[in-house]
């Protein structure tokens, strides 16, 4: 396959964003990163999206953005796998300039999920798990992440102050980063003596409802360097694995096996271990799945995810800094955007632009962006030229 | 890119499956496909499906699909482009094994339409229009189709007899299908003085809603070849155009402009012209789109598709044998899978094993897919080594 480089990104501020339509929060963020790249010329398009169907009563989705972004007769293609959305459309991007069909590729996500009708964002929320096994039984996310948080702390140890620690450490990170929708100094007290949504997870463990996109322009690294582009950041490796969606059938309820799937792909891929990443954007869509993601991943032994967020050394300044964005809790997550927002995060620290939470010279960051309870997991590792 | 064959189709009956779930529906289908290709190495799986979270409250759709379907940790990737959402996995598919990435991919189409809740399957279509010009406004597809009818009318002549032969037609070849959903006789007369459902479009202008699934087995060339496959189904050229999907923005209401740009790019591709072309499986969500498709595609002048189909031209027997698996009017359209099962019936010609709808020795087939109004389309140029 060919090279693949990243040559621009965009986002927008998160939040709730009554005032911006799906359409107008997507080419605000696009155009962000056409404008980014330098280049005007796009072969085609992607779109991590969930559920702009339930959200906004808009399927067509790709067709729909690329003619409202003014890219009108290009093939678009909307991709979805719940949460991972944004990275499978990254993914699908790569493979598009890889076999050689797309020569500059534009991968945005997005969503909306503010004005949505009926059963509100949770229910919507519910159609990443298993409709016949979980969601018609009632079951929705904050309550499978409990029983993963329950199972987690039962067998390792892990501890309530331990999940607080990830809370806090993401919201210092949001704090630093302009476009996070939750902009607020959290302690282990706020975080534990918060609204209790499903035992032990807290209002302060759950990441937010947010609108919000993000955009990438992906260019063959052949091209990128034709161009004359500089620092270049490139794809070392990729991954995609998947597992039932539903978790009764799992075998371990305390470990990511996706995780650890896509991440062996993505590390036999680009010839590195964890211990040759230098920081990475992992899914924290509660403060359990970071825990999990940190150890699934390989950052840190089965059971120590917890313990290496109390001890700091996945805080900014420590030695494997993790969500350097504030990640899921903080900045968002605007569901089929995340993964798309990971590489934008970890390309802007490579390329040394990520402002006050910028990390000293880092050479190779990794993104993972996970499905559900783990039903689909995507991870990338990139590195700067 | 690396040359692709598809070397297993599968499909199930369409119509009111009650009594399967959309995984029982897929599995079906995809196993057939997999059976037929003789292998069951699967690479990477690639789901075409519309609405599955307002059909049936199901996302994260492609990792719950490989899972049942016994290929649980593969990558697998869902895309939607409303009623083109199978084309586009196809055209996916295609790419992931032209990139290398994967050497033999599973692609399934599905939809489960008939156990939908609250509005009914014509609202959870009308999402496939833009939602802020159209939907909301109260137009649905059939509303919109007969608009595009009545211009077409006025502007070439085309009569509501022309529309009835298409009808008339599919009908016909349907009844040669057994996995078609409508198989009835149809006349002239039965199709105008159905139930009319928007000016001039009867209820027999109409494709129906339909449960069912399609699958097909790509495979790189070099890899068909060693396994020594034959007769050889190969991918020749291949298209894709968008357009805006709301009608009122479009120049010309009587043409498909992404259908002929889409078409113009896999003539190209293949090195063929539309003469070129033996038989060929199109978009006939309603009898107009088809006569419509018919000139988009360049198989006939603009204004002269409507004459064609009352001369017989596009009959069975004719000398340009259009949708001989019934096309969407009488084989059903369960959207997503209806890209997938027109590759199907493409490579059951090519092959000769299309039963008693066989074409005397076709060797290059075109299959089209189109989204909602023309906002998407994907076509396809197959042939048989």
């Amino acid at each position: 396959m060919r090279e693949v480089a990243v040559i621009g990104t965009g986002m927008n501020k998160w939040g709730e964003l009554w005032e911006k339509s799906l359409r107008d929060i997507f080419v605000e963020a696009a155009l962000k990163a056409i404008d980014n790249s330098g280049i005007d010329k796009i072969d085609s398009m992607y779109v991590g999206c969930m559920t702009s169907g339930l959200f906004v009563g808009q399927e067509h989705l790709a067709s729909l953005l690329s003619d409202y972004l003014g890219y009108g007769p290009i093939p678009t293609c909307r991709v979805e796998s719940a949460c991972a959305s944004g990275g499978l459309a990254i993914r699908q991007g790569i493979i598009d300039v890889a076999s050689g069909v797309s020569d500059i590729v534009l991968v945005g996500g997005i969503e909306k999920m503010n004005d949505v009708d009926g059963g509100g964002a949770t229910d919507a929320l519910a159609t990443a798990s298993d409709q016949e096994w979980e969601a018609f039984n009632g079951i929705t996310f904050p309550g499978i992440y409990a029983l993963m948080a329950r199972a987690h702390m039962e067998k390792y140890g892990t501890t309530r102050d331990q999940l607080s620690h990830v809370s806090v450490k993401n919201h210092n990170n949001g704090l630093l980063n302009p476009n996070a929708q939750f902009k607020l100094k959290a302690t282990l007290e706020s975080v534990k003596n918060a609204v209790m949504v499903a035992t032990p997870l807290t209002l302060m463990d759950c990441s937010p409802v947010t609108d919000g996109a993000a955009a990438v322009v992906l260019c063959s690294l052949d091209t990128a360097k034709k161009m004359g582009k500089t620092p270049l950041v490139v794809l070392k490796g990729m991954g995609h694995a998947t597992n039932s969606i539903a978790l009764h059938t799992r075998k371990d309820l305390t470990t990511i096996e996706s995780t650890t799937m896509a991440a062996q792909q993505a590390y036999k891929m680009a010839g590195v271990g964890p211990k040759d990443i230098n920081f990475a954007e992992v899914h924290d869509c509660f403060t359990i799945a970071e825990i999990m993601a940190t150890e699934s991943l390989g950052f840190f032994e089965r059971g120590e995810g917890g313990k290496a967020a109390e001890s700091g050394i996945t805080a900014l300044g420590g030695k494997m800094p993790i969500n350097t964005s504030g990640g899921l809790k903080s900045k968002g997550h605007p569901v089929g955007a995340t993964g798309v927002a990971q590489v934008c995060e970890v390309v802007s620290q490579l390329k040394g632009c990520a402002g006050d939470r910028q990390l000293k010279n880092p050479r190779r960051g990794l993104t993972h962006n996970m499905g559900g309870s783990g039903g689909s997991s995507l991870v990338h590792i990139w590195e700067v030229l």
